[in-house]
């Protein structure tokens, strides 16, 4: 794929909906945000992305930063705005809506689209002056992430390796570990979850990467696919692993996960396994530039229908079976377009980073889940995962 | 301090504008929610507050949890609405739009208050559905959640515990480097700001925290507050070293800085340090329930001014000198209220946890900053930090 960043279908949008410009006030935990800015702040600054220019207005604090770090071509700070006579004369919030709108004025911008989460307060003053702000509920920002350029799938492959370096760490431990009772056991005590997540993480801080949450779930917590797990992990269970670590460097992340049962998994949990296994080699199979996010998913569904389990498209209200979608985009969010489920009817096209991630659950035989991350490439797929997927270990 | 929240500010404000309720859709990562909740969850879901009764909207895979996990009087699932049947028939965002509307249909809510960073995108929404919405500017939740409950304490002073091994941690690496050439040299190479940072982050894990960032700036890098830090560690320059980080099972953070010279300071560095020293005595002298964040911040002012250094009250533009605020609270969020800085009128009363935090900055120097966490209490304040105030070590 290309390592130019596409804007065509932004700037058509912003051109035809009439807009000046895109605007987004947010620090830089708004993916959309570092995205279009290229600047990494932690508290809320302005981006006004426009086809001709992209500006920043920022803090006097994070200016040098700022002109030295950002993507943006023009960078402004308050005080190009007189924000102290403005504060002096009418308060620091006044002065700050004052300030945000003069800088509009000099980007000529009197008509703009935020993304859909914008700011409420912020919005209400610029209307209140006048400018027009209109959210964009397409999320065209979130569109031009999800197509990814070169740079881009490298930094998420650097992250899965990373990931992968933690989900070796979690399954030695789970090897390593003897079994008494029924529960796994290491270095003279119980082996829980949370034992298991705080060596995925120091791993992961070793490789660069950071997490707010990690999933090692055992037994009914694995049945819930939002379940973090906690306690003892114990023998002939399922326990399923989902890593989802951020490059603290590019910020961008990965996604992964293995299902792995310590002993002798019941009849009901290996059919789980083996279904799984079909679907997620059935959603691979449809994985192509031109397949509809919605073409995968419907891939996995039919082999677990054909198996007998009831899917949300065959039964949109059950809590066990096939119960979530196929995949997600990965990128600067951890979940971010296209999307691979019922009713995601846009194409897949090359530099696409998506997950493929079905998964069985019921309370009564736990959870099974295996994950891969890929990027879609002219001719297919490349799976970015080099781990094997394996279920029982000894 | 009480162990009992207090929202009568909240629920008066609320009474005098004539809103219903307390409108919230985000995150558990925005900490209103979280507080208004207690349910965490890493999807945006909708939250009501009233003075009678709290109200969660969640997705059908987080209501198990919502219900036995959150501090609400009341979960609704999307399904309680006629979900899926709006969405077969209007489509998914539409089908979301119909729902958040009947959820406050029947809590009788058509005139909400929101923060001002509610989304935009629902916000209009809701207006076209002849819901009034309208942004707290004054934060109204934000001032609840600044003064904290015994408990609340009892969670910061937890993370400060695991603040200070790491700070300890840190120091330690830099008290067994050996200096070669001018640069801190541990186990075979250059002593790094990353390699400290490492330190501090697997150290932080290892006692249920997590961070995202973390400062160890050292020279030139350290003269901008908000600079990281990187590269290798330098001999007889100030490092500053401020650790941020958030306990994993709480979600309360601790706050803390050190600077440390290897070495010998020149004489401005201890200078810097000397000053800032009798800036942050005074700062505390200053901190006692009735006092206003702007006198705490005046006094560490006036040491500066009296020893020569420039402050933002004295030369709004200076970039030298002291360039910040004396402090801000601490809780769900690493900033938020109270403030200590110009203009905040406010009065501090007990349960205010927040940081006192001078420090002097200079490209030619380098920077220095010394940074406790206490909380005001009937009498004065408690200091929750346990850790010397040292400035060279060997």
């Amino acid at each position: 794929m290309d390592d130019e960043r596409d804007y065509a279908a932004l700037d058509a949008f912003l051109r035809e909906a009439g807009r000046d410009g895109y605007l987004l006030h947010a620090s830089a935990d708004l993916a959309d945000q570092y995205y279009l800015s290229g600047f990494d702040a932690p508290d809320p600054f302005v981006t006004l992305y426009t086809p001709e220019t992209t500006a920043l207005l920022v803090s006097g604090l994070e200016y040098g930063r700022a002109r030295s770090e950002s993507r943006a071509d023009a960078v402004r700070r308050y005080a190009d705005y007189d924000y102290h006579g403005l504060a002096s004369e009418h308060g620091r919030d006044e002065a700050f809506r004052r300030v945000v709108a003069r800088f509009l004025d000099e980007f000529d911008a009197a008509d703009v689209a935020t993304n859909a989460r914008f700011p409420l307060g912020v919005a209400d003053d610029l209307r209140a002056r006048d400018v027009a702000v209109t959210p964009d509920r397409d999320d065209h920002v979130g569109d031009a992430r999800a197509a990814k350029t070169a740079t881009e799938v490298e930094h998420v492959r650097e992250a899965q390796t990373a990931n992968e370096a933690s989900m070796r760490a979690a399954e030695t431990l789970i090897r390593e570990a003897s079994v008494a009772d029924g529960v796994l056991r290491y270095d003279g005590g119980a082996l829980t979850a949370e034992r298991v997540k705080e060596e995925i993480e120091v791993t992961l801080l070793r490789h660069g990467c950071s997490l707010d949450e990690t999933i090692v779930a055992c037994g009914a917590d694995a049945a819930e696919p939002h379940n973090r797990g906690s306690g003892p992990l114990r023998a002939n269970e399922p326990i399923v692993i989902d890593i989802f670590p951020r490059s603290k460097t590019t910020k961008y992340h990965a996604d992964m996960t293995r299902t792995f049962v310590k002993g002798e998994p019941s009849d009901a949990a290996r059919e789980f396994y083996d279904v799984t296994r079909g679907a997620f080699d059935a959603a691979f199979e449809a994985l192509e530039p031109g397949a509809t996010g919605a073409d995968v998913h419907a891939a996995a569904c039919e082999v677990y229908e054909d198996a007998g389990y009831p899917t949300l498209r065959s039964d949109p209200g059950t809590e066990t079976g096939y119960i979530h979608s196929t995949g997600h985009g990965v990128g600067l969010d951890v979940h971010e377009g296209p999307r691979l489920s019922e009713g995601a009817d846009g194409e897949l096209v090359p530099g696409h980073v998506i997950t493929i991630e079905p998964g069985l659950y019921d309370p009564d035989v736990g959870g099974v889940r295996i994950e891969d991350i890929a990027v879609v490439t002219e001719d297919g797929y490349e799976d970015l995962t080099d781990y094997p997927v394996e279920f029982v270990v000894e």
